[in-house]
Parts: C-alpha cells; sequence; structure tokens
C-alpha cells in the first residue's frame, strides 16, 4: 500500500484540542522530516459549531457529530480529548472496533476504565497513545515504556497537578491563605470553576495510577489509592516546614516492595535543597529511582494548550512511525511494537496496594491546644504509649487561657498507631480543633 | 521466522560493559516481560583473556579476538563499549555489513565519524543505538528521537561531562583551588589519570555534537564547536560569582536562529535559582526549550557501570521490539523505525555554527591589576571604545602598588568586542596577568 499521508480525526476542540491543530500546523516541516509524510488533521469534530473558525488549515472539516469522525473510513488514527467518561470511552472503543488506532489524554477515563481500553486494543492489535494524560511538557509515558525499560522501577514521586502547585507555591511566596489563594488561581484561569479534582488530589491519583501500571506492571484499582489534598494547608504549617528546611508539595507517591506497593497522594514535606523542593507554579516533575540508572528527574510544563499538544502529536508521530514501519505486514498481523502499558499483557501482576494504615513515614503534627501547663507531657505520653518518638517540638509564644500551636516532629511512625494516638488525643478537653499531620518524606535526621 | 531469543554479542568488557552484562542477568525477567522474548548476551570480546570469570552468566562465550563476535552468525546485534576511535569504527562498519543492527556507547567516534557510520547504517536499513554516548541515567536520545518529535528544538543548555560538574561542586563546596581537587578526583575515581577530554571541554563537545544532529536535523563539523576547558577557574572567580548571585557551571550550549546555530562549550555564570545551578557532583542534566512544549530538564547520572550499561541495554530493548514487529516483513526492507538521527536522512540540512566571535553574551571579566588611580576608568574607556558596557563592578581591598582584582560585569556584548578590547588591555604596564572572561547566561537585570 502506497501512503502519501497519514490522516487523522480529532474529537473535542478545546484547549488540547487547538493545541494539537496548531502544531499539526506549524510544525508540519519539520513533523514531515522526522516521519517521512504529512500527519495531516482531516476532520474535527465538536459539539460547539462555532469553534470551526478557530481550525487554523482549510484541509480540515468540521463537524458536530464524533460518529462523523469515528466512522470516516479514511482516518487511521482517532484523537479523543473532550475529557470525563461519556461518551470519551465510547468514541475510544468504537474507533478500535473501526480498526483505528486511538490516542486520548484522558487521565480519568485512563484511571477508571483504562482496563477495558487496554484488553479492546490489545485483541486488536491497535494502539493507544496516552502521553498527554500525565505531565503534558514531560514524556514520561514514553520514557517509562521505552527509555528506562531496562530497569526495574523501585520508586518515583510526582509534582503532577499544576493548579494544587501553583496554589501552594503562591502560599510559600506570599505567606496567604489556601482560600485567597484559590480565588486568585481562578482569576487566572490556573484552577477550574470546580477545583475539586485539582485540589483534593483525584486528578494527582488518577495520574499516579497511569504511571504506576507503567512502571510495576500491575493493574491499580483506582480506590486502593489513599488520597488527601491540600485545602487543610495553612500559612502556618508552611511557615513551620521552612523553619525545619523543608516545603510542603502535593506529591504522588509510589513505591515497590516484593509484591507490594504504597500508592499515595497526599501534601509531602520535603527537604528544601531537593530537586523536587524548587518545583513551582505550574511546573511538574517527576522522581524516579530505577534499579540501574539510579536517580532521575524530569521536570517540565504540565498542562497547557502546546505542552499537552506536543505530547499528543508525540503519540502520532510514535503511531505513524509505526504504520509507515509496518506498512509491508500482513493486515491480521498485531501493528503495536511497545506493549501498551509497557508489559507485555500476559506478564503483569497485580500488586497488592498497601492501605494507608499499613504504612510508615516520619510526621509533622500540630496540634491546636489551650496553652496550659501539663498539656505538651500529656499529649507526648499519648503519643509514647502509641510508639510514636518524637524528633523535635516547636511552641512558640505562651499565652496562658489561650489556643496556640504546638508542632511535633516524630521519628518514624505506624499511620495506624499515629490515627489512634490523635483520635485520643482530639477527644482532650485542651484541643481545640482537629489536629492536622503531614508526611515527611526523607530519611531520619 | 519463528524466534526464542534476541542474540547479543558485546566487544569491551570494561566498566559500561560489566554493567551491561550485569543488568542483562539480573533484570532478565522484567527485560522479557517488556519485550516478549528473552535478550541474551551470547558472545563476549575483551583482549584481557582474565575478564571471562567477571561473566555474570554461563550462558555467555569469551573470546579475545573481536571478529569472532562480528562475525558470528547467530548474534542479531553488536555492541561496541572499547571507546577511541579503532578499531571501534571497523568493528561498527563490518557489523553493519554483516547485517547486523549495532549499539554504541563511544560519543568521540560519532561526533567525528558519526555521518559515515549513520550512512553505512541507512544504506543496509539497519538501526544503530547510541543512547549510552550521552548521558547514561538520561534517556536523552530517545527524548529527542521521540518524546520531543513534534517540537521544533530551540535551545539546549546540558551539564553532561561529570568529572567537571564535580570538579566544579567541590570547588564552590570547599573553596579549594582546582588542582587540588583535580587530584582528589583522581584519587577517587571520578576523573581519569589523563584527565585532558573532560576538563578541557572535549567529551563535553563530542556530546554536545550527537545531541545537535538530533535536535536540529543537521551535520556537525566537529572543529566548529568552540571549547574552552575548567582550567583556569579560580576560587576567586566562584566567590565573585556567588556575590553576584550566580553559579559557574562547564555547559554545551546550543541555540537555533534561522539557518545558524551557536554550538560552544565553556564555563559559564548561571543564576543560582535556576534549576542546572543546582545540578551538582557528577549529575548530568539537559536544560531544553521546545516551541510546543516550553521549558523542559532532564536530570541524572552521567555515566557509570549501571546507568550507562542501562542506557545501552534499553537501545537493545528498543532494536528487539523493532525486530519481532517487523518479524514478518521482506528480508530486504528497511528496518529502522524511527530515522537514526531523528529526522530522514534527506531532510537534513546543514546549518551553520557560528564562530564565537559572532555571538554575544553577557560577560564577567576578571582584571588583575596594580591598584593604582585611574586605571579603572583607564580600562572601562577602552572598553566603552568597543561598545561594551559595564553592569557593575566589584574592586575589594585597597593596596595601592599591589595586584588585586577588579572584576566587571557587562551588558550584553559581542564577543569580537570584548577579545578586541582585552588584546588591547592585557597590554597595559599595569595588568599583571591575563584577563579572565567568563560568558553569563540569562537575561540582562
Amino acid at each position: 500500500m502506497q501512503r502519501d499521508q497519514i490522516k487523522v480525526g480529532l474529537v473535542g476542540f478545546g484547549t488540547v484540542g487547538k493545541g494539537v491543530a496548531r502544531i499539526l500546523h506549524e510544525n508540519a516541516a519539520i513533523i514531515q522530516k522526522r516521519v517521512g509524510l504529512p500527519i495531516t488533521l482531516t476532520i474535527v469534530a465538536d459539539t460547539d459549531a462555532s469553534k470551526k473558525s478557530l481550525l487554523p488549515s482549510s484541509q480540515t472539516s468540521f463537524v458536530t457529530d464524533y460518529k462523523k469522525v469515528v466512522d470516516d473510513p479514511g482516518v487511521d488514527i482517532v484523537i479523543e480529548l473532550i475529557g470525563g467518561i461519556e461518551p470519551a470511552k465510547t468514541i475510544l472503543l468504537s474507533a478500535l472496533k473501526k480498526n483505528k488506532h486511538v490516542v486520548t489524554a484522558n487521565k480519568a477515563l485512563l484511571a477508571e476504565h483504562g482496563e477495558e481500553l487496554y484488553n479492546k486494543a490489545n485483541k486488536m492489535g491497535l494502539d493507544i497513545g496516552f502521553e498527554g494524560s500525565v505531565a503534558g511538557g514531560i514524556p514520561i509515558i514514553r520514557i517509562l515504556k521505552e527509555g528506562l525499560a531496562a530497569n526495574q522501577i523501585e520508586s518515583f514521586y510526582g509534582i503532577i497537578n499544576g493548579t494544587s502547585n501553583y496554589i501552594l507555591t503562591k502560599m510559600t511566596e506570599e505567606k496567604l491563605p489556601f482560600e485567597s489563594v484559590l480565588r486568585e488561581a481562578q482569576r487566572l484561569g490556573y484552577a477550574e470553576a470546580d477545583p475539586t479534582f485539582d485540589i483534593e488530589g483525584i486528578d494527582t491519583a488518577h495520574k499516579l495510577s497511569i504511571l504506576i501500571t507503567l512502571a510495576f506492571g500491575t493493574q491499580v484499582h483506582f480506590k486502593d489509592i489513599y488520597i488527601e489534598g491540600i485545602t487543610q494547608i495553612t500559612p502556618l504549617d508552611i511557615e513551620y516546614a521552612r523553619e525545619f528546611g523543608f516545603k510542603i508539595k502535593l506529591l504522588a507517591i509510589a513505591k515497590r516492595r516484593g509484591n507490594e506497593i504504597e500508592a499515595r497522594v497526599h501534601p509531602t514535606m520535603i527537604h528544601e535543597g531537593e530537586m523536587l523542593a524548587s518545583v513551582n507554579g505550574v511546573f511538574n516533575a517527576i522522581y524516579l529511582v530505577g534499579n540501574a540508572l539510579g536517580q532521575t528527574l524530569f521536570y517540565g510544563k504540565g498542562a497547557g494548550e502546546l505542552p499537552t499538544g506536543s505530547a499528543v502529536v508525540s503519540d502520532l508521530i510514535d503511531i505513524a512511525r509505526n504504520i509507515l514501519y509496518a506498512s509491508s505486514f500482513e493486515p491480521q498481523a498485531p501493528r503495536v511494537r511497545v506493549p501498551l502499558v509497557s508489559f507485555l499483557p500476559q506478564e503483569r501482576k497485580d500488586l497488592r496496594i498497601k492501605p494507608i494504615d499499613e504504612i510508615e513515614s516520619l510526621y509533622y503534627i500540630r496540634f491546636m491546644v489551650l496553652d496550659n501547663p501539663g498539656v505538651l507531657s500529656h499529649i507526648s505520653g499519648i503519643l509514647g504509649e502509641h510508639q510514636i518518638s518524637i524528633s523535635a517540638v516547636i511552641q512558640k509564644g505562651r499565652l496562658a487561657g489561650e489556643t496556640v500551636p504546638v508542632v511535633m516532629m516524630t521519628h518514624r511512625s505506624l499511620e495506624r498507631n499515629v490515627r489512634q494516638a490523635l483520635e485520643t488525643i482530639d477527644q482532650l478537653p485542651y484541643v481545640s480543633e482537629k489536629t492536622l499531620t503531614i508526611r515527611v518524606e526523607g530519611e531520619e535526621t
């Protein structure tokens, strides 16, 4: 079969969709130089008919019904960029059924229904590109599937939600409370009108689940991931963290120990000297340890029209190269070169995610207590009964009879013990609000 | 053809060779899960027969004549890890002639004779893997060829020589002179007995030339790269840099403007807030700007048995995946999926490297002068005559009649003007030694 181009159809012409169209148009020459043929956006679907005027090329036709894209016999690759579960899932499954490769940036869908899509694509011998689903400006999917393929991945730590990192950065730099920074972020377009997914850690957990699948060769049941957002963090905690030499970041954490993994998302204190501590604003980064290459860090923009567009187009280039490379294949032969989720389907293994109660960590604990004599010794007594030992205490200002913060850093402790101790402590009459804990990553000092 | 394994032959069983053997052995299970078949090291050649005892697997045979590897009809992929130009070049060309894919980590060979090898491989439809040639622990070759393929690369800045970065880091942290840190690095094995390639910037330039080829789609004539090492840097300059808020790093710099590029290696001052400024010790990093994804940074170990071994094995995995993917191909079909140097051979274009005289930069200039009245005004007068304007001056301590350092920071200036001005200034009777300049990257402040 002699081809003169690779034809692409796109469903969903929002921010990222526009970025994809723009990159395919503006970087057409350089893409053709790298692939050997043009990659042409032949058809775009969006329910909002007014978006037709935003198409950068007159070669592209515009429709309002996604079925026209999926059913178009000329289209080699269908891109889904509408987000959410439905109709995104139906679009991808229908395109696979029509024997088309697909590309998506839909992390929620992959986190919750990825297995069904991977299975369908594997059965059809088709590819699913999802480089745009995590950290658009960092080619982390391809790095895990190819660049680091010789490694057993031991652990990784990611700042992979730009909105929450922007909010924590601003709270740190300008000593402002969460709510006012969130409002500012919404005004600037860095946070959505309903910011729940970002600030509650759900978006981070979606991406964590995709990365774990690739890194460890396991299915992830999304509900097993422990998730805690940033809404409880106050400027006071950021200031205490600074005094201890830490920054507070919303981290996605994954560690493998034998057949068990830790998979959790929560605000975390990390030493200010760590490279992750310097990742500010809407930038993303992933710090990763492999058993051969040691420590690495990948840093870039997390989202946006062009960074995520660049990731989506890198998937198109990869699939286009495979199509061209395989163009002398039997039509029945599989057309996926690199296993969809980095491991062969039959070689994946279910690893158990440790419940949060079973993890061990260092902890920052902030109590709000009435400043009475004996309070400190009572609290530390209860912690001691739960096998929690304290490495540092800060209590500033003394205001007999007033509520003051008392901050403790612990040695390595079991989460279950911390929770049980705090349940008891939070019922004491002189504890005036729910005690806040922030897990600390790093070695004991 | 039904295969049950991919067979690999290795020439050169030094540090990296041992790393490759160890990774193929210890990570065999995970590699097979990702590829679908085992990748087996069947034969190793090294002129030192005593190395046979270091083989991790009894499946591997050992020979002292590399020709037995190249001629072995069972071998699918030949790895060259002996370094240097010959016989490395002959080994790779003979293996290609014998219809085998090849993998190398030989940056000097690729920088100086890469085109001959790429041409031969393209003619044969064979692959050359060289992920191990630059920054072993960072999959930067694959990132440029695939992850960022949708981008026009605009510029990049690399710390890509661990030895010189280790020396500059130690000089900075411990305020020690170059020579004593070099001796310490030699003692610890971080610098070779003859450290010329590392400390004079040649190794960095070899790697820069490979990255430019991939990023910009051009041939690089190695001699056109401007190269300056770190031997002239003193603790005094590092201290002045600190006062201005800078760190000194040996950078590989590449910028593209239309059909011209800058390609240079020299000690460079960068703001201490830049992520590259925090890359310390033997770590490497590459900061890169693409027209779609914006700014990214990739960080990891630069060299060593396992990091570079990991890179070499990632090439084996890539080629193995291609072999399996294409196993139903006609034998005559090309077996390279991604163009060797990121662009199709016919789509590459020769870009001119600007001679160093034509670049513009900010400059740190350290004069050693006799502390006489009028010296400062005379020197700044000469700079002014050459269109060089000064943004800051530091002259500490006054010792009439003694030699003292006078440090100036300039606004953006043309290199040629700086050189001409200094030629004049260095002949003044009260200038007591050759004036030192360090280019400063960053915006005017």
